[in-house]
């Protein structure tokens, strides 16, 4: 059956769903009314026609300015800088942070082919210059490329005088030590504080 | 961001994709180009238009007829009754078996409301009067479900005379009796075979 196959070949592309799961997906959609599979097809097809990267930071919008940058009770002395743009739906959703945010669009993955040139990080220099920003926090996740990325920015931004840190790493809260890694154990060593 | 949140709360309507999953399929869905979505969008569109029921055994087909019931080289004095139209595939991926098929489109399910009306029941027991079927074999799934309608199906076919068969239950190949549970270990026992 080809317009069976064709959308399990479709759903089998998306990231976490192999074949056997796409041809569930599928019979699933046979079963329901052709009602929510138009919703879907219609969700799916519209997604790119509304939803832009704000031209300020880089985080999906509807708008050409995201809600974050366009509000002004936002504390715009702090820029936050993330990999990718649902980073900043995540640390939004723990409403801790009240600052600015700055998507890189990626990490230096060299193995990948990915260079500093491919990250928006002109954009981010060039906001950092206007001089308004007083501290860059460097949320890229604690991994090799993350680190990588996060030096190589800490480095670039040097001579603007502009304060640099860096996201806490360490013991996740409710984890064990017996389960900690020994490089998750090593930071939270490292990055200790006085009790 | 409207068209993000419609897209998560459609996918995330889908069985297996809760809340987290089906927001990483929606920024997936962006970072793909848009001639993928709108593939996807088509596939699911045109599913429920090209695929229906076979007029004969209840498969999913995109003829009038499936593959199976017009193919002039199966035993059409076998009937093997499945609950969903996927078992059949299941089933031929095997290529073990080659009679016909019969799907009920469900299981004798009291507790969902699911009675013996609202499953392909009559049509099977016209298919077994009609003559040239010799055995049926009943492969609902092992569960109380799948085994109570077995049984109800075996009593109605009762006066056709016949020879109504039930898959095999015990433990799967390349298990372990340490991991089978006690009613899977009781069927293998109910069930053994001379050596």
């Amino acid at each position: 059956m080809n317009a069976l196959d064709d959308v399990i070949d479709s759903l089998s592309r998306l990231p976490g769903i192999g074949k056997k799961s796409a041809s569930r997906l599928a019979y699933h959609l046979l079963k329901c009314d052709q009602t929510y599979c138009e919703r879907l097809a219609a969700d799916i097809l519209v997604l790119h026609e509304k939803i832009k990267p704000c031209s300020v930071c880089g985080a999906y919008s509807e708008e050409d300015l995201c809600p974050v940058c366009s509000d002004p009770g936002r504390d715009r002395r702090v820029l936050c800088v993330v990999e990718q743009p649902q980073d900043v739906q995540t640390i939004e959703a723990v409403r801790e942070y009240t600052g600015l945010f700055h998507v890189l669009g990626g990490v230096i993955a060299p193995l990948e082919g990915i260079g500093p040139d491919q990250l928006r990080l002109s954009s981010l220099v060039s906001r950092v210059q206007e001089g308004e920003i007083r501290e860059v926090i460097l949320a890229t996740n604690p991994t090799i490329e993350g680190d990588t990325t996060a030096l190589y920015i800490q480095r670039i931004l040097k001579s603007t005088g502009v304060t640099v840190t860096r996201l806490a790493s360490g013991l996740p809260v409710g984890g064990d030590l017996e389960y900690a890694d020994r490089l998750t154990l090593s930071r939270s060593f490292r990055g200790r504080s006085s009790f």
